[in-house]
């Protein structure tokens, strides 16, 4: 072995910290670290079924889980090749986009983009009335920042995508909900909701409705608009699952052009969920305004993440890839769709584009019961009543399609 | 020109949104967006001099702007060929690393090997005592939301880093401020705000002290953990500059064990402040408790990110460039301070380490109105009192060594 192999693992060492140099006296091991703890250790089968419990089991699950009820696809559904080939397009940037912070709006080329994009769900949106965030949450998490006090309520569906509860929680708000149809929001409710609990703010998603697939119908979206208006109330739409729709759904953003709804997006589902990058689309004087909570509360924005999302949505194989999730989509909430009928489970509607079925389970099983049995077994679901503020979903289930085989089919038959 | 060129051409612009296709009858211009607003051009020079003042004058700075008021180096002290290494070295990551959502806590070997480094300041974290984030910034800003309610009273330094007041603000809690020394905080002062306001956290700088430089003494460490022990006031240490030391200084997080008082760190000063990543080290119980506020408010973490930060600080080459950049600004300090002098600028203290000087003006200047002059002139400066809460800094002025040439200085001689 050579001097030079001697010294370029001694200073691997270095680097990593394993071992330290003493100058003038030679290489010591380092003080070793605690051992890792065992609190996170195992599957928590006690703890309660609330907003929280779906999203760790799913983020915490190890590669033998099988997760048809996280809510993103797998690995290998997204466009691996054309992200390798913008981080090495991204490894010849100018050395400020490798080094600096960004500016705070964020990459002029990326918000260039978006709204031209938004532009094909009929929303108007001038690149400077967008604001990139680090991911669609952090989006929804400053705009609660910025248009809410504790104590206010705040208007979600029933059902609704999980997490919402949780960051609304986080902001120390009061959550309203009202039943969702498959048109959208029941306008009945709607009106009397906003009339007895008068909230602030409705956060709802655009496109595909999170968890039953739903889309919204132009009529909906008008009421909903219109009660919005007349009692003053702002709505933010989520839109992070516009990439999957074939024609897209009526945008409350577009209708409204962008008065008192704010657009937000993100890249998460179809482009990659470890870039985190996201959007807010809203009035100039408030994104003036979100412009300064941003820097406060982060400073900088994920520029090299921005300039890695820039890359991969202006490559032509982007387009294509989201074509070919479409279809595979498409085939696969057919297939599991089937098979979860020949186990009495009925999906709620056939959505038109996206990765959930809601589901209705036979009479006899609480989806609660049935994702903690299916736990023990290696299999992380995700039961009706985490998306429920009202409680009222132990009988529903929402399957991710993409992340479902023949295993799964098995363990829920066994369970059933 | 082959009609495969021109297939591409359209298929670029197709990808860009430029146009779009319309199946069976061919390619249309898309709707063209609104143009730029001009909200943002050109220096706000009516702004207030408040704590985001000197944030939005530097962020928003354009290349032919100075930046001597900045709080980051120029993009070329950075590791330029060590980051388009690692970001080759990630584009060849296994596929999860590029598509999917990391886990809560944060890329484990990164965790593992951030606890190995803060043992060589004498703090001891298990690496699940360590928590990944997006920023330095939104580790602080987590944690307030963990710890703080509305309306709480918060320590901070004075001078302290502008950016703490931004955050505080957006907690809705009172500031309170202590006046810091060369050794930190006035330990006399200390003990009387704590009796008088009961203050729930203190924030302040492990290492060196924005924007003085200076760094904490064991005598003063061991005095403010022990009056922190009998008021039950917690403290956050931010330990972003730790790289740029020769020597450690004392760490409150290492005298207490991480009882009461938490740490947070990032990579941005000397690694790449466009690829956002930062790190909390606390108790586990409460890690366990702030993992569920960083899915309820980010939901994933930055992986890839984490990635290339781990690549970056396992490269060998990192420590050497860490080594020449320690020196390249130790030279700095001691050839702006010669300059600073010449103009009748006294440094309060010759810093051991870091970038800033923090420096007395003649008596005759104000360093809001000086700002304010050189920014007319391209020039952004940090005046004083945008550190200060009991705005008692008007005679000071933030000088970052590595951000400063001779345009400068032929600024502040005409302005002066």
């Amino acid at each position: 072995m050579s001097v030079s192999t001697a010294v370029e693992a001694y200073n691997r060492l270095v680097a990593e910290g394993a071992i330290t140099a003493r100058p003038g006296s030679g290489f010591y091991v380092a003080h070793q670290t605690a051992p890792m703890s065992l609190s996170a250790v195992g599957p928590r089968l006690d703890r309660a079924i609330d907003p929280l419990w779906v999203s760790r089991q799913s983020l915490e699950a190890d590669g033998y889980n099988l997760k048809p009820g996280c809510g993103w696809l797998p690995a290998s559904w997204f466009p691996e090749q054309i992200i390798r080939k913008a981080l090495r397009n991204v490894s010849r940037s100018e050395v400020d986009t490798l080094s600096n912070y960004g500016t705070p709006l964020g990459l002029g080329p990326l918000r260039q983009l978006i709204s031209r994009r938004l532009v094909e769900r009929e929303i108007e949106a001038a690149p400077d009335q967008i604001l990139l965030t680090e991911s669609g949450t952090q989006a929804i998490d400053m705009l609660c920042r910025f248009l809410l006090q504790p104590g206010d309520t705040v208007l979600v569906d029933d059902p609704c995508y999980f997490n919402f509860q949780a960051l609304l929680r986080a902001h120390r708000v009061k959550i309203a909900s009202v039943p969702y149809t498959p048109a959208g929001p029941d306008v009945e409710s709607f009106a009397s909701v906003l009339s007895q609990e008068n909230p602030r703010l409705y956060i709802t998603n655009a496109g595909i409705h999170n968890p039953t697939g739903a889309t919204l119908s132009s009529a909906v979206a008008h009421r909903v608009l219109k009660l919005a208006d007349q009692h003053g109330m702002i709505i933010i739409e989520d839109d992070i699952f516009a990439d999957f729709e074939h024609t897209p759904a009526p945008r409350l953003a577009g209708f409204d052009g962008l008065d008192r709804v704010i657009e937000i997006g993100s890249f998460s589902k179809t482009l990659s969920a470890s870039a985190r990058c996201g959007y807010i689309a809203a009035r100039p004087e408030w994104i003036e305004e979100l412009v300064n909570l941003k820097i406060a509360t982060t400073f900088g924005g994920a520029r090299l993440n921005e300039a890695l999302v820039y890359t991969v949505l202006s490559d032509r194989g982007y387009r294509k890839h989201i074509d070919s999730l479409r279809q595979k989509l498409e085939k696969a909430r057919h297939h599991v769709a089937a098979r979860l009928r020949c186990l009495g489970i009925e999906p709620w509607l056939e959505p038109r584009a996206g990765m959930f079925l809601w589901s209705k389970l036979p009479a006899s099983l609480d989806s609660a019961d049935l994702a903690r049995s299916a736990l023990s077994k290696g299999v992380v679901l995700a039961p009706g009543n985490a998306f429920s503020v009202s409680q009222t979903a132990s009988d529903c289930m929402r399957f991710n399609v993409s992340q479902i085989d023949d295993r799964m089919f098995e363990t829920l038959r066994s369970l059933i």
